[in-house]
């Protein structure tokens, strides 16, 4: 269930390396509303790391995490996380609305600090977080799963720095989530607090759009919002696309929803289009709709024929010890500290500036 | 070469029937330009028509299109076929430019038309098009290919009236074409001949869009061009997108491109995404990447399963006999004229509203 409910989806690489000694890279963790703090935590230990501390206010969350990882200890408040010296970052999937908020704490305590996306629900916060990165000069980093934990994107990237498909002239992405409304957090029903669906689920596809087309910035050029099948839910938002421009030209599309039919084996059925001046790349993420209940699925057209590559175990997620490398060496080869903001600060434009149709 | 280059895409339907007796529906051509009048042609023959004359300037094309259908008798001109008393419809492939003022000819000769799509590349002639359906209560029938002539779509739209889909909330359409640009026609590289690529190619799109989601019209949201990748062909526009808003909440994007790598095993990777409350359709229309190298892939998702179909065979193209029928009965079950008049409007606005990248 929780691979087909999506909301403990964890995705775990197969052939993670440690890229430090045992000790060398200590986190702790605060906040464990959504699920994916699990995979976010598990691949960081499969790349050298060592998880702490805890801390969540519902000991119900803090009792499974642990069973999930024994090493674990749980702490009494946030407060005693913050001030281990022991430790070199927090990592959170609190409620979206709180990690802007508990990331300034964190980057306040000396701390790098790592999200679950997405990473604000206001601009606000947003403006807050790029100033204290800049003040510190420690890392907010912002897990994006829908591609850093995506093998088929992995492989995505590589075959787009080899030059298969030429330019990348625009990427059209599908974030269909099921939505399994009765074992929901209700954060999930608050607009105010998960930010509306192009600002939480959007701003995966952001991402992907920024980093697959190589822009710097984009233009938000339209963007809308819908609740067409919960009425039940008046705070859901079960439907949300947006079109950008990007400042080298290329575009993006992307839809999300959480329309997701029950009879789909897994809980979405993402898609990310990506077409280059010579070819084409489709991912399949998650499932090969009656073909293959299997995830990583990467199709591509170029000059020379068809070609199909099952990514699963063959990329891994290079991410996770890249950022532990950053850490530890003050590199930024993970992901630019401007990008993860740049993906949020277009998500919340999107969300901003939609219109509301039913 | 044909089927891989798509200038002479002609599908037929397996099962076609006669819908009236030999001799009932008479039609001659004017206007061989575009390939697509074969396929225009063959399915009026199998639907039960007879073919009588053809009028093309140039000698070769009337040759080529005789070689095809040995009945047909070459005119000298295109009054010999307007005065015609024989035929009651006159279908063309002309220059896109060009099809609307014939339209105005051979509805003022008292004769239906049917053109091939786009079949107007000015606002203005569309008005002028209304305007003489309205004064005659003839057709001005447009052929949408990408949807009358896929038995794809035809399943699709079995699919949709069927409930398995629920409330059809977007459609997603992408048009990829192979650009062979040293076989095409010098139109081809004219904008003021074809109108522009939200204009052409587009307006499959369109149709598509208000067909399956059921609007009457809709609003051009945001629409852009480019010429990406062919700097010797100016006129060219090799990339498009739109988005719509329907008039009944359901929302549109489709992407056309002249980017199909030479590796594509056909002309186009054309699909159609139909999201809906209960599920969602993807329609595979032309190729099944590096699975299936043949046409009609239906893939859907409901509350059951996951499901694949081959409507190849299976459908057939409904919409030849529905325009016979249309034409000796007086009926109009085919299609709507103001469907066919909205769908290139839509497109037009798209095109003129479009804003260019590079």
């Amino acid at each position: 269930m929780a691979q087909k409910d999506g909301q403990n989806y964890a995705p775990r690489a197969a052939n993670a390396q440690p890229v430090c000694q045992k000790g060398d890279f200590r986190f702790s963790v605060v906040g464990l509303t959504h699920g994916h703090i699990y995979g976010m935590t598990q691949n960081l230990l499969d790349a050298g790391g060592e998880v702490v501390g805890v801390f969540d206010p519902d000991p119900a969350k803090v009792e499974k995490f642990r069973q999930a990882f024994p090493a674990v200890q749980s702490a009494d408040c946030e407060e005693r996380i913050l001030d281990d010296a022991g430790i070199q970052m927090i990592a959170t999937a609190d409620i979206p609305a709180f990690r802007g908020p508990l990331g300034l704490r964190v980057l306040g305590a000396g701390k790098h600090f790592f999200t679950d996306k997405a990473p604000f629900t206001t601009l606000k916060q947003l403006a807050e977080a790029r100033r204290k990165v800049e003040q510190t000069g420690l890392l907010w980093a912002v897990c994006y799963t829908e591609r850093l934990q995506s093998e088929a994107a992995g492989y995505a990237e590589q075959l787009i720095a080899s030059g298969a498909i030429g330019r990348v002239v625009q990427v059209i992405g599908l974030g269909p989530h099921r939505v399994n409304a009765p074992t929901r957090e209700p954060y999930f029903f608050k607009i105010e607090e998960y930010g509306g669906i192009l600002c939480d689920v959007g701003s995966h596809q952001v991402e992907q759009f920024l980093f697959f087309a190589g822009c710097k910035d984009a233009e938000v050029v339209h963007s809308k919002v819908a609740n067409f099948h919960h009425p039940d839910h008046p705070g859901l938002e079960d439907f949300g696309d947006a079109n950008l421009l990007g400042d080298n030209g290329a575009s993006n599309y992307f839809r999300v929803d959480w329309l997701t039919p029950e009879g789909l084996s897994t809980w979405g059925d993402g898609r990310t289009f990506i077409l280059g001046t010579e070819g084409y790349i489709e991912l399949r993420k998650y499932v090969d709709v009656a073909r293959e209940a299997t995830a990583d699925h990467v199709y591509w057209v170029d000059a020379e024929g068809e070609h199909y590559f099952n990514a699963a175990g063959q990329v891994g997620f290079p991410y996770f010890g890249r950022l532990i490398l950053d850490v530890l060496s003050g590199t930024r080869n993970a992901m630019p500290q401007e990008h993860a903001f740049k993906a949020a600060e277009l998500a919340l434009q999107a969300q901003a500036h939609a219109i509301r149709v039913k």
